[in-house]
């Protein structure tokens, strides 16, 4: 944690102690005995939003829920128009951390107390929404909460189970109020013709800012991806001692090879500039026929790709689908595919990108640019049509497990930077 | 199962029906629904001794049991002085097949009956050993009656217990009349000085024979080993779409590259004509901690490798080494080492070599070489100073399934090198 750290302007109140103090309120009414756990739609969820409404109200906000019953705060004298929304989500995983979500909704809130304390009015109308049900382990999919304000769910999302088997989704959003049938249809919730942007904060899930030494940074793009959950090299199963190279068709080796030729093409994507991870999660032989003098007889892998670019993506599931061709050619093996799964990449849009790195330079944070490797709601607003951008601050120990670390200071240069976007105008 | 196959010389009788027939014979008995079953000092391996005593006792055979109560044959008129022993093994593994082993006491008997038949006198005598329990699942260790009766059991051997929990080691020995106590203090079953030499008739457990079209081959050594049964490659877990490569301590990455590189070491050392095969038997990443989505903070594997060369060995054993520390220090990863295990290799003797060589060559049977990749009671008579040798026989399939598959021409190419060789002098 070693940048500097741009000092509030014009800062009339002692917001270190109000965020610590947030915060510490919610971890008191998140913690599990392990981590932090707000189950959404449900209890845990429900206190969030409430703690965090009791402290807009003690500011003079106006606290409202939506169709979608998310957490909504206002100026108390809001001007009329299309206006620009600020938030993330106050739901948790199991046993996760702290700022995951919430931190994106507590920075909105600090801004509107500013803009209230300070008497500074925004060229554009700002709300602070805190959205229900983002994280997948609930009912086994993610952003619900801003998917059904935007009537991006599916019908058939209706019927998916809650954890542990108590409700269906349908029932859970019907026990707060939502019009099932409207989501059922796909109507949206709200007027998206009244919203102008919607900005997110949120801590970063990887490691890089620590590792560069950036405080904030603005997101570019939310990373798409192209997944298979299990390939299978087929070679041929033989005796370890007993089968010279020239005869073999091992898939272990066939893999390395695999592996090693994908990390190379890479590599070199990398160096061209382009945007790419690459994961094989899961490897394993068959623990039936596991035995350390045989040459195994398959292996089983999974393999991802993420990248903002759809047609890095594409380029991408073409190379793998090449090498395995080529080396099946060569080492007499055969890669057996499962159906493909993808996700499109989200682009943030570039007129906020550019109003958030303004701001950055403007206020001495460093004006970098990050990809997020994770989804977001930011995602389904961007994908919806709405202009999307969204604030990483720096955060150690990924995120999803109690050891997140977010210092506050980090935290209130990310308020900042969202304060000065939203209050310097287009 | 193209090359041409040597016909007998001076054959008098028909020894493919009598081989086809003393296999169908031996099948019957052995036959365990699904493959070949022949227990160590159990039922299985007594029949199966019976059986080969009878045929032999019908060509006028002596049939005796030596100390160890292996099966012993030979002329009924056998000259004095040391004498080549010639046999394999009478168990076989469960549902196994019908040839290992067992070929080479058949090859044996054949070799004398003709002998008898045709009125020929070895320059050396010659005796054939049925030997008992080569096969380790029956007390999870190899060679149990070649070592008992060349003093090469350890004392700990003798409280393994029998597959199924039965007996231990020590009362299967002492069931069949074995001096237990003589075993138990290393004392030889035998006396060493009367074997002028061990030849041992096999089949192929690889596909080299096949691949080449070799009905028979002489092999040069038996190859040893060194093993790790589970090293480790720690890295760091992550998140697959927020941590770049850059940031990857990724172990399976890592892994790919190791065993990438080792192939091409592997290569390279074949291209220089050493002798040496590399399996990776087993590998996985934690199933625990499965997910398409994360980078795997650890992935185990298993090494071996295989040459007759002990140098090689230990050479491939640095490389091994050797490239996890650069791959250790290029990726942030690290190599756990368990235990290293060992096995010496076993070499032929060069005479006899020579002499099976220059018969081969006699018959117009290919004078080629071969390694053994798996051990044989032949590296038991070899460990203990007695010059041995090997002839396999080409085989499809491998061997320890139902499948194995030698065709009884081969086999009786492999009978004729045996006969060439043992009666046409040193």
């Amino acid at each position: 944690m070693n940048a500097p750290v741009a000092s509030l302007r014009r800062n009339t109140r002692d917001w270190h102690a109000f965020a610590a103090q947030a915060f510490n309120d919610l971890r008191h009414l998140g913690f599990d005995g392990v981590g932090i756990t707000r189950q959404a739609f449900a209890e845990g969820e429900a206190a969030a939003m409430a703690a965090v409404a009791r402290l807009a109200e003690a500011e003079g906000l106006a606290v409202a829920r939506d169709a979608g019953d998310n957490l909504v705060l206002s100026l108390p004298d809001e001007a009329p128009g299309p206006y620009m929304l600020v938030g993330s989500h106050l739901d948790s995983v199991p046993r996760g951390g702290n700022y995951d979500g919430a931190a994106g909704v507590l920075a909105g809130l600090i801004c509107l107390a500013r803009m209230r304390s300070e008497g500074v009015t925004p060229p554009c109308p700002v709300r602070v929404i805190g959205l229900r049900g983002e994280e997948s382990p609930w009912f086994g999919k993610p952003y619900i909460g801003s998917s059904a304000l935007l009537g991006a769910l599916r019908a058939a999302d209706l019927g998916l189970k809650e954890r542990g088997g108590a409700r269906t989704l349908g029932e859970a959003l019907a026990s707060v109020g939502i019009d099932v049938e409207g989501v059922r249809e796909g109507r949206p919730l709200i007027d998206k013709r009244n919203i102008a942007g919607f900005l997110e904060l949120h801590i970063e899930q990887g490691p890089v800012m620590v590792a560069r030494g950036w405080p904030t940074a603005v997101v570019t793009g939310i990373r798409g991806n192209i997944r298979y959950q299990r390939l299978v090299c087929h070679g041929r199963a033989g005796h370890s001692g007993a089968v010279p190279r020239w005869l073999r068709s091992d898939p272990v080796f066939a893999l390395a090879e695999l592996v090693s030729r994908l990390d190379e093409h890479w590599r070199v994507l990398l160096e061209r500039g382009l945007d790419l991870v690459v994961t094989v999660g899961v490897v394993g032989t068959d623990p039936a026929e596991h035995a350390t003098t045989r040459i195994p007889g398959e292996v089983a892998f999974s393999f991802e790709i993420r990248s903002q670019s759809h047609e890095t993506l594409e380029a991408f599931d073409v190379l793998l689908r090449t090498e395995c061709a080529n080396i099946a050619r060569e080492r007499g093996v055969t890669f057996v595919f499962d159906t493909r799964q993808d996700a499109a990449p989200a682009r943030m849009d570039e007129r906020l990108v550019g109003r958030l790195l303004a701001a950055s330079r403007r206020l001495g944070l460093p004006a970098e640019t990050i990809a997020s490797g994770a989804g977001h709601d930011a995602a389904v607003f961007a994908n919806a049509g709405i202009p999307a951008a969204m604030v990483f601050v720096r955060n150690e120990n990924g995120s999803h497990n109690p050891d997140e670390a977010m210092e506050i200071d980090d935290f209130l240069a990310g308020v900042d930077l969202l304060y000065e976007t939203l209050t310097a105008g287009a």
